[in-house]
């Protein structure tokens, strides 16, 4: 079984590394970090992996999975390798999902049209224009296409995941390997849950980051 | 603020990248991830990291956090260059960290003797190999000396920690920020938790990939 992550400049480390964590505790799953071109892809901040296959070496993986990023509205709008490689890579997969807003990209690839799915609570509208029903849980299945809140469900969704390929027993013996007994030590970690006025510091200062990097 | 991530060929990589992403939206700090060299550090699979700092470069961060790996107890016990790092490091640190058994690198720096901390539930022997009385909580903080319990533990860690260095507040717009409302599929992530079976299973394989790495 081939999984593959696919990558782009400006991505959130932890929407693609937390899937990662998991799967790649998979027994008989290859893990394929991919992207546009090999080389480094940095996040957004000061990350930077190497990339060993590009999108075209890997066109037909059974399990695809894109995280998101502040750029992602971007990346969506312009089209592009990234997009079609989804796109393309769908027909054959047995699960498309995303992470975060890597839902944008699901959706700019025609995958959404109709589907209810979820993405950072952010950009609940941004989906709704690809035709998604935005809908707010931690992780959407919708037929094989599996979108996880932001950045952090991508653990979850991948345990998940894990659950349907392997059965309930290899996903808990990899969320105990993993030490996933999550202890947050406050509970604001959804819109519903904080406080108002760290809601409205988060919408602005994401607001703002994010323009940044689309002006940019 | 400078807040300094130490890895080595090997790591675990959502170890690193849990607090990474937490850490990386402190208003102020300055992340550097650094390594005995620079160049390519690949984690435990598939993964490769561009390193551009030595731990030369970085030799009094406000914060030094070292993740873990099926190799820290080989790293631990042949001592070399990030063992040295940690214990001049700490010297001037307000806060040294690890996840899981990162632990394991701390405690042959020294810093563990005598002090209450935590590590992956399968590496408490080696822990009190150190001196350190093993606790089995989420996060154990010891003076200037905090450590998390496996994996994905550190996200925890990093949160507790940005309430202690720019207040609650900032911690949970972080948290919302990321939308880390954890809500695994299954409640297994700690031994106490997981059905036996599931932890006899861990525990054999675990063990074995350990062997297959220390010999190799």
């Amino acid at each position: 079984m081939q999984i593959a992550i696919g990558l782009f400049p400006g991505f959130t480390a932890l929407d693609a590394i937390g899937p990662y964590q998991v799967l790649s505790n998979l027994p008989g799953a290859e893990i394929v970090v991919c992207a546009e071109q090999t080389g480094l892809v940095a996040d957004d901040n000061v990350l930077q992996l190497e990339i060993s296959h590009t999108f075209g070496d890997v066109p037909t993986p059974d399990v695809l999975l894109v995280p998101g990023g502040l750029i992602t509205r971007k990346v969506a709008r312009d089209g592009g390798p990234i997009i079609d490689w989804i796109r393309s890579a769908h027909e054959t997969t047995t699960h498309t999902t995303s992470v975060c807003t890597g839902a944008l990209l699901l959706g700019a690839a025609g995958l959404l049209e109709g589907r209810a799915a979820t993405t950072h609570w952010l950009s609940y509208d941004h989906l709704r224009a690809y035709g998604a029903t935005p809908t707010e849980q931690r992780v959407v299945t919708d037929g094989k296409v599996i979108t996880a809140a932001g950045v952090s469900a991508g653990i979850d969704l991948a345990l998940a995941l894990v659950a349907e390929l392997a059965g309930r027993e290899v996903a808990q013996a990899i969320q105990l390997g993993i030490e996933y007994d999550p202890q947050p030590p406050f509970d604001a970690g959804s819109p519903t849950k904080a406080p108002p006025e760290i809601k409205a510091l988060v919408r602005d200062l994401m607001a703002a980051a994010e323009e940044a990097v689309l002006q940019s």
